[in-house]
């Protein structure tokens, strides 16, 4: 079974986002292969949908070379993890304390989440982000029901360039962000919700029937490809 | 097949709601039937999703009985017509040309609705609230994708004791409107949409899936239920 | 992760129900954290779809601050439990043995539910409208199968101002009882039954698709919005 | 296009129910060979959901052979056409004028429909056992949103041997015919809804899920089909 | 919590089959519950969709009391346990080893399954026709992919009143039966399948949608109400 | 717009079936556009889906060119008409008359159809075979609800090389078919049906679900891709 | 009914797309409402799903100032019409007779469709963008069954900053394109194909489910939302 | 228990493929009924979708005959297991280290996967074309998203009879196949993907509507019935 990876090594060139491993359906032991195969090469790899347990399988078959983030289900083959810059410097002492509001002074994308049970998606993306040199702002907690908490960000969400909106439930943050902004709005639903809200596909389908013009909508809970779509529109300003 | 009807006459007396007729799929005949045998009794009867057709060939048998409203669809077998406050008094009187406001002072029901494509419904409501004793105020085209003229309203919306919020598309009116306000609000999901959007079926899970509390929904496009519901919830003040 | 946080204190007041955390999709970490918030800010806190573990979890590090009700997920983040009036005064003293009935007299909300099933439903609703000070009278097990047992209550629950409807299967109970009592009936739809009837969807569409009108739906298992919402129904009368 | 009839013949001998054609997706051409062939051999043949167009181009043809029932959708090829015990009699001597019930007297099945709108399957079913020999009872407007139209009948009910039940919207008539009588109830959903109940799947799924037990559930609109199975379950009697 | 069961004991008079207890969604202290209530009135008590956990905690609590069938899931509350024809006489005295077809002289009722993964189904059905008093012929692993095996039991099968067919997949066997015998045909669709067919619900519309006149359908999995509605079907010959 | 077309010229060579147009959401100016392109070329091409007006509307621009085939909505653009076999010598002569079997002598592929209402799809893949140099031989009418019609053409069926089955409804022609014979049957699922056969999906479903191995599937009504599918099956022995 | 109409002007500075009116679910006295306002106020408007009859009737109302595009259904209020570049110079002086390729040099968008059957919308992107501001380039009848079209594209592509896929059916062009090009990837899924691809639910969700990252995907058949975010993603580079 | 195993020996003769058990429903005492049978008879069986748990099951009852193949979860009851062509031989020796293609020379079937989340479903094929006498070549990683890849493999995919083509998320490699190959295009949709491609239904529903025509569709994960279905096909060049 040896034999079987057969990485995309010319997709960054080719594409602007290079070829990332989705775990979820892959065996522990085929991470393994793709794993060794790319400290071979000293070539790094990503990994997204993670679990703890086959991480745990990675690390101690390639013990230094894991970087293994728990909340986003990501992970890092390289020999250096990712370094965030609010993990450099303190976020307190830009924002006070007990803020929802994670800034990192100049970042193009900033990421919008509905509530906290959002946190696993609004991960991957940041960590995505990251991965691709793209270090972004945050916020959360500011769903439709208290609107205020939206409103007053407004006038801060107009300094970047692009939002990745992230909600499950009825998704009704989509369209209110893309009423309210200039940058294109990446919608990520997230499958948060019950009864009819199970799974994200009320919040993808409210995204996609937004009546607020020019959303682009990705696969619910793909937080990846939110973060690859963002990388590619910054990049169009580039060519 | 002329013995099939048997009126619920009880049904005001029992539950607050007269017996209405939901005439979209029966017959011209037997409507006529039922009709007819309202007249006899000099009792006035109530029908919804009445088309043109159907109400033309009531006119033409019981004239000057039948008194149809093309808009909302919905017919009324009685002496008279309904009369609309607004109808009596120019509304020009009390708002500014070119408002999209119809206000009816005292009201204690508001209707808001999304867009223009949503006025049958709206107007369903308005009838049928009409013909129940109630006239409403009616707000339209106060989609979120233009959320200005949502918050502007928000101060008059707050003098009416029940909101009915009509949407289509993704249905983000009705979780802005219940974050905004103390009434409880009505959510009548609209068949306006296409792609996933189409039949209503996004804007109805979106009111569903609210993550603002307190949300009561009713079928897609069913004006008269809202109607219906709003007049009982009145009259829980009244026992 | 510990700023994501963004509590909507003033939503009481502008909607008359306070925010109420929905644990079900976050970690005991992100519950921990808004609870110790909710502690040193001395405000209580009530959470929905609370699992065992995490509830323990809370406790061992707020000792004396949480209060679990297992039947129906719920927690309070509080000095002091709630208190039930019929856990004060023994229920048997006002019924005979055996009855299916709690009756605690003078209250406005009535709770019906076809069957046992619909337990954990049922305590949410209880619950949460303990919590929003407006305890209810609970009847259960009288499911349209056995149609005698619902025809019996009919005098009673017509003591009541507001019926909240809970049932499974088919959800024929709501059509019935819409029919049968002037209180504007609130349906929640409850996730029980198996084959077309599994996740509770044909429960959810039997409401909506009502024969009677004037029913108020929520998402299946909402017993939280079911309360929320009979609270604002009551306002209405106090406006 | 001419040989590709072949006509089971046999199917009555073999199963109590002789063939029938579906014509719905048949056109006026096909319909016309295989009663032709019919009339050739002397064979009557039964067929369901005719349009009128349809009729109208066989009786052009096969002039005083074709007799179609345009409310049920069905037509018979034959020398006589079917003739029901209450065209023969008047049902007015038996019961008073305005009455939504025809009675048979001594027939074993009656046919129980919520409402007018279900007229059309309702007739399909006593077409079909006018021709299968068994003429039924009707009793037509009787939902359950106003029920005490239903408890008037169960005594009535209780006097005949199997129930056909037909419904649309909700379909909440199922459960509760099912739990007041020892007949089996035959469910036939009807495709009578708007919105989440538009094309009858509502009311199929609620009778599949019903709490009250032993419903023998048919396809929405499958008004034949009910009145074959009736057959075949009065035949285990006469085994 | 202990007072919330209100059994129907009227329901086998009025309907033929007495109240059965769901347990899928009930705890096992509700079950205890109620099983003690009954043994406290000394009458028996059938149960559905138990776990075996449940029926342990039930075995423990009224020891002597609880007779568990584990294939089925079925449970008795009552003194003695259902005896089957078949565990009294040997079945290999009437049949060759090896045989598939478990024969009970003289039965009526008919179970017909495509295989062996439907034998948990198959033995609720035969559990509950016991416990009805009406035991029942079994043949099983006769699905169509091998036609031969069901062609060869056609002379055998026109000898029974009713047959319950039971299949999962695409349940090709409804229609294939309910061509070749004069019996009604009780169709329990299955979940069992993967793809498409996952959840039984393609067996489900397969047996709504044949084209073989005079299929009975219940819900998938129901073999209790398949049982219920043969009892009430053999109950029309004795009206 | 005249310049949109880009025709695959090479697929004949690529992949053994060459490019064909699929009229049903083209305009008629667009099939005129690339039909005059391939009359300029001296080259013939074959549509699919094309309605009687398209065709009459491409009949008048290109006289003499135009062969359109009613039943099967195939139309071909060449010097000469598609002639069967079977159009040149007399099917009476083969076969006695009112026989549903068209026999064809010496033909690989045979079409096995559940009714005369599968015929447009039949008559879909009959001239797509004979465009594709194919002629087939056709079975109709032979449904599993009267078994015996199929049982007899078992021996006749073990001719061919390949089976094209055709159905609606349930779908239940596939499992029987494909457990009969050694040739590989292709399934064609036609949209055929009502209720919950409304679409043909339960026939596609039950032939994708079927118990019996090797049935390959194409979309619903897809009598186009049968013929091609069987063509590149037949093509497997020649390389 | 004249005044429900509230336009958002300011959402061209708010959000970079002016409003733009959804004709489809709007009465022709309507758009003629709207349409006169904006004639008084001599501010220009867009339409999109238009229908030739209510073009006619707005043009018989506002002579000269309705320009309908029938191929797009878009409509222009205005003075002056929409120019395309490429209906000033001939397109044939840049490009071969023949050629499915209208190319304008130096455009930023390209439009890239799999078959002719998508030109609606392909138009209708091609309209919006040139009422926004940004004509575009169409490269048509380039899907994946004949790659080598697509393959003979790529090195032109890569000229543009942005791509707008439009697919019917099973919507492979998406991945495939995303796979290739360095520019950000607009999926328009649209509504052609039959059986289970009908309505173009298979193409979005083949569009969302796309192991290429990266891609932006807009509702089934919304060429104005792909055009309204190409222009927000160009106007990106521009901040 | 015993008895209801009815194995269909004669299918190898009757349709060229051997029943094989679908072990994925059946209980672990149930498989070593029929695997007993089946040593008693000295006839080899082979099951799939067995569990790790009911294998080593039946290896502790029937030691010596069982032969589990974990990844593709078949497992052989036998006295000997398969021997695949490359186990005897090195493959290193054919293609150079590293590579993901595994060349049987001279294999009529090819295998080709899109990622090796696949393998399980690719293994299942494997298995099952050894047991039926039918090694097969087997390349895997070669996804639409790195088109080259496949491109590569354009002349070695044509040196092969038949293709079963393996893919999950939108399932685009099936239609660029179909179009590049000669040889029937076998497709098997593979339950890999999330979101709105969760459970495999996106990929399956693209096969089914590709554009390019030919394509033989089977069940998601259905790998056992593409296997025999390539067998069947192979054997029509025998007939």
């Amino acid at each position: 079974m040896s034999h079987e990876f057969q990485i995309d090594w010319q997709r960054l060139q080719r594409t602007h986002v290079p070829e990332v491993v989705l775990a979820e359906h892959k065996s522990a032991e085929q991470l393994l292969t793709v794993a060794t195969l790319c400290v071979e090469r000293q070539q790094s790899l990503f990994m997204t949908r993670v679990s703890a347990d086959k991480a745990t399988a990675l690390e101690s078959k390639l013990p230094g070379m894991i970087h293994f983030h728990q909340l986003s289900g990501t992970l890092l083959v390289a020999r250096e993890p990712l370094v965030s810059p609010v993990d450099e410097a303190s976020s307190e002492a830009t924002e006070p304390a007990g803020s929802n509001v994670v800034v990192h002074r100049a970042m193009r994308v900033a990421i919008v989440a509905g509530g906290t049970s959002d946190m696993p998606v609004v991960a991957e993306i940041e960590q995505t982000l990251l991965y691709l040199g793209e270090p972004a702002t945050r916020y959360v907690d500011v769903g439709v029901a208290g609107l205020w908490r939206l409103l007053e960000l407004t006038e801060k969400l107009s300094g970047h360039s692009i939002i990745i909106a992230v909600a499950g439930m009825e998704g009704a943050l989509f369209s209110v962000l893309a009423g309210l902004v200039r940058a294109p709005v990446i919608a990520v639903p997230v499958s948060v919700g019950y009864g009819v809200g199970q799974g994200g596909h009320v919040a993808l389908n409210s995204a996609l029937s937004s009546c607020a013009p020019g959303i682009a909508v990705v696969n619910i809970d793909n937080g990846f490809g939110a973060a690859a779509l963002a990388i590619k529109m910054l990049a169009v300003s580039e060519t």
